[in-house]
Parts: structure tokens; C-alpha cells; sequence
């Protein structure tokens, strides 16, 4: 591997530049971004080596590695435009949050006579708010980092296990199909249900000064754990729930069937039992 | 303030007597807890100089503050029978985690002539598993310690604010039909939510292990948040639950409503009004 492109120089973008120079690669990185901006602090930050001109400058590429760290549906579209303009010794992988639409893409694009090869990923690690300044070299360390190979993946796919492996990353390979559906349970319904109590918090308090205040003041490390998701960015968010919907749709469904149980036995030996299962799926030893 | 008895002592109790002690009190702290194995590790800790031998012991006490720091029916319990019993100078405190009940006892039951005075009080601290084991002296540091005094209160609370004070919490008066509604909100929906989840992934993934096994090392950050309430002890949960149940009713049917609102929208541009008004709870500056 002697030189990397990151498409989509944001926070998950610009760790992996960090991350890989940390990691001890010398080659050179360079980046791109459709926000002037991001692209800029990435360069500034040390993130990329150079910071490519255009769109069409990224179609042109002959690094070893092309890292797709954008939304899903960025990174839909760059596969599509990608794939007949690559070369058989590249290897695309990407970062997306869901990975069912995109293993299926990879599949019918990518992995054929002369043309490069395709490893689905996903980082298990973020903030609640993204962008280049808030890139770290370390963000992936101790984090699990998810790969959805096809049966015919090529060797090449080890050259970015290995990297991601010198971020402090495990590595771990799952089915996509299960990915979307554990990642819907572990992840995004509990964005959705942050947003949702933050965006029912602001409705319910933000006329009234006084009682926000109170909320403010006396709302402790509970409130701040369950709200802290409510600054995640539509822009990413938007990508998630339009490639995982269903998926999404039957946790949150789950969830309200649950709330109105909780509701309805506030009163009754039931929410006994509710707790008890909770303290289970906390402390039972697994596995 | 010469001598101070703690009733209940759990994490709460136990914690006010290191916090006391670290804050310079010299009187004696002596302890009751219905737990035997509770009191004496209260002893052990060094949270409490005397372990009382006897419920009746209790109601002989003529410490100058009595702080019952149990579960809100024992606390409600309680009040009775040291109504009764103790003189008009003495101060009852109490850490119960809802307050309209308590609040209304109090007044039909102390601050009368002859009677000792009540001071009804809730620290905003805590930890997802209780027991004197757990407790520290630096608990409540920078956290709200509310109180709902009643019009006719003696000066005598003072005393009690002055330690509290010592403890380094921030103390902050609120109406007690206000404060079960605020905590409602932020203390009493995200326990039941946690509970709730916590209890759903139980349900879903314990019969199947390899699942369980990927829901737990696939989830990151957002999981062990949402969840970390899921240890939460039903004993405690149980008393406030039935004291401020209208209130909990309201804040889950409502949350109910938003998960059902945010499901129906996954694919529409209402998602996108949606995290805007989370991001301005989390963002908005407030008065």
C-alpha cells in the first residue's frame, strides 16, 4: 500500500488519514471532499498530504486504496462512478453505516475481470457531532470495525484489515443482512430515539424559560446519555434510515409496543419483572 | 448540629455520612438500615460511628437531623412514627426521589407546635447500582440537591442546606408538583426507558447466543448508555413509580407518540425537522 485517497475528508474521513500516519505509513494520502471546507481543515490538520481539484481528478486515482468515508448515499453514487474507471490492483472499501444495499452494489460492480476490488466496512466508532476538526487518531482505537466480504473477495482486502488493525481497531466480519439488522438495535435505534426524546423535550419546554431551566439545572447524567444524540446531523442520518427503513421501522415499533406495557403496569407486579429482565441483559455473563 | 442520625443506609445514606465527615462534621453519625449486612458495611466504611440496634431505637433518637435516605414508602412510613415521637428541635431531611406525597405528609404531620420540623430534599445524584459499597464522599459534588420546603418552614432547615452546602451540591428551592413533574421528564422516563430497552433486547436476543454475542460487541457507546439504567434496582423504582405515576404515564405516552411519529417519517422530510429541533435541545443557548 503506498498511497491511500480518502473520498469525504470529515470526522470518520480525516481520523482515517490520522490514524494511518500514527499507524507509521508514509505513503501519501490525499483527499477529497465536496465541502471546500472540510477539505481544507483535513489538509491543515495533517489528515491528507494534498487535496485533490475536482470531482474528476478522484475518478482518475491510481492509489492502492480508496477509502469511501462519506454518507451511504454518496457512497452509492461514487461506487457507480468508480467501478468502470478503476484498475484489478485497487481496492475500494468504505465506512458506511448500513451495508446491505451497499454489499449488493459491491457485488454486482466490483470484484470482476479488470476491475478493482470492493470490501465493505464500518467503523463502530464516532461523536455526536462530525467534521474534520474533530478527527482524532485515536477515535478507532478499542472499537470494532465491521467487514461484510462477498464469497469471492480478493487477497487484497487483507492490505486495509491489516491497517485497520494498526489503528487499535478489531476487526470483525459479519454478514450484511445481519449487520443492518444488529446495527439497527445497537445504533440507530438509539439515535432515533434520542432525536426523538430531545426533539419532544424542545417542544414541550423551549416556550416556557422558566420550566427549560429547570429541566437544564436538574437534569443530570441520565438526561445528558439519552439526549447527548439529539446534535447528530440529518445529513448523515437521512443516508441510514433510507437504506435500512424497515429494519429501523420494526425496532422503533418494538420499542413503543414496550413503553405502553411499562405504562401500562407502573402500578403492578409486572414492572418487577421488567426490571428483572433488564438486570439480566446487564449483568447476565454471555457467551 | 451536634449529632446526626441516617435512615437508610444505602448508597444515598451512606454517602451523606462520608460527605459529612470529608466536610469537616465532628458530631456523631449513628445509622439504621432495615439491611443488617447494609448497616455494617455502612460501619465498616466508616460512613456512620454507631449502628443503631432496633427500629425503636430510631424513634428515640434525639439527634438535632434525622436524614432518611430509604425508598419513598419507608421514607412516607417513617414519617409517621417519628411525628409523634421526636421534639420541636429537632429536623427531619429526607433524600426520597419524588416529592408531592412527601411534601403533603409533611405538612399534615410536622412543623406543628411540639413537633419537630421536615425539610423535604432530593440530591440529583445516584449510580445505576446502589448499596454502602458504592457510596463515596464525593458523590454529590456539583450535583443539584433540591429541596420543596412548605410556606410555614423553621429556620432550622438552614443547618441542613449549610452541610449540603459542605457536601458541594447546589441547592436550588422548587415547588414539590413542579419538581415530580421536571423529574418525570428527566430522571424518571429515561430509568423506564432504559429499563424498557434493556428488557426488549433481553427478550430478543438471549435464546439466541451467537446474536446476543454480536449485539454485544457490535454496540458501541450509544448501546451502553441507553442501556446503563438497565441495572437500575426495582426496590427503588417501585416507590416512585407509585408516587408519581400520572406523571411517568404522561412523559412515555408522549414518547410513545414521537417514536410512532419519527417511524411513520423515516423516508420523509419531516426526519429532517425532526433532528433540527433535537439539535437546538442540545444546542440552543437557554435564558
Amino acid at each position: 500500500m503506498r498511497a491511500v485517497l480518502v473520498v469525504g475528508t470529515g470526522l470518520i474521513g480525516a481520523s482515517v488519514g490520522l490514524a494511518l500516519k500514527a499507524g507509521g505509513f508514509t505513503g501519501e494520502i490525499a483527499g477529497w471532499d465536496a465541502s471546500a471546507a472540510e477539505l481544507a481543515e483535513a489538509l491543515r490538520r495533517g489528515a491528507i498530504d494534498r487535496a485533490l481539484e475536482s470531482r474528476e481528478a478522484v475518478l482518475e486515482t491510481d492509489a492502492e486504496v480508496v477509502v469511501l468515508a462519506t454518507p451511504v448515499l454518496p457512497i452509492l453514487d461514487w461506487m457507480e462512478r468508480l467501478a468502470p474507471r478503476l484498475k484489478s490492483n485497487q481496492l475500494v472499501t468504505d465506512v458506511g453505516s448500513t451495508k446491505g444495499e451497499i454489499a449488493m452494489q459491491a457485488r454486482r460492480l466490483f470484484g470482476q475481470p479488470e476491475r478493482a476490488a470492493f470490501l465493505p466496512g464500518h467503523p463502530m466508532a464516532g461523536k455526536e457531532s462530525g467534521g474534520a476538526a474533530q478527527a482524532e487518531a485515536t477515535l478507532f482505537e478499542n472499537a470494532v470495525w465491521l467487514f461484510t466480504p462477498s464469497a469471492g473477495e480478493p487477497q487484497s482486502g487483507d492490505v486495509w484489515r491489516e491497517a485497520v488493525r494498526s489503528f487499535g481497531a478489531r476487526v470483525r466480519e459479519i454478514d450484511p443482512q445481519q449487520h443492518d439488522e444488529v446495527c439497527a438495535w445497537v445504533s440507530h435505534l438509539p439515535q432515533m430515539l434520542s432525536t426523538a426524546i430531545s426533539a419532544l423535550l424542545e417542544d414541550e419546554f423551549a416556550a416556557d424559560t422558566e420550566a427549560m431551566a429547570a429541566v437544564q439545572a436538574i437534569g443530570g447524567r441520565a438526561l445528558r446519555e439519552i439526549t447527548r444524540l439529539g446534535c447528530s446531523p440529518y445529513s448523515m442520518w437521512r443516508d441510514i434510515a433510507l437504506t435500512n427503513t424497515e429494519a429501523i421501522a420494526a425496532t422503533l415499533w418494538a420499542l413503543e409496543q414496550r413503553l405502553a406495557y411499562v405504562r401500562e403496569n407502573l402500578r403492578t407486579p409486572e414492572l418487577r419483572d421488567e426490571f428483572a429482565r433488564a438486570n439480566r441483559f446487564r449483568t447476565a455473563p454471555r457467551g
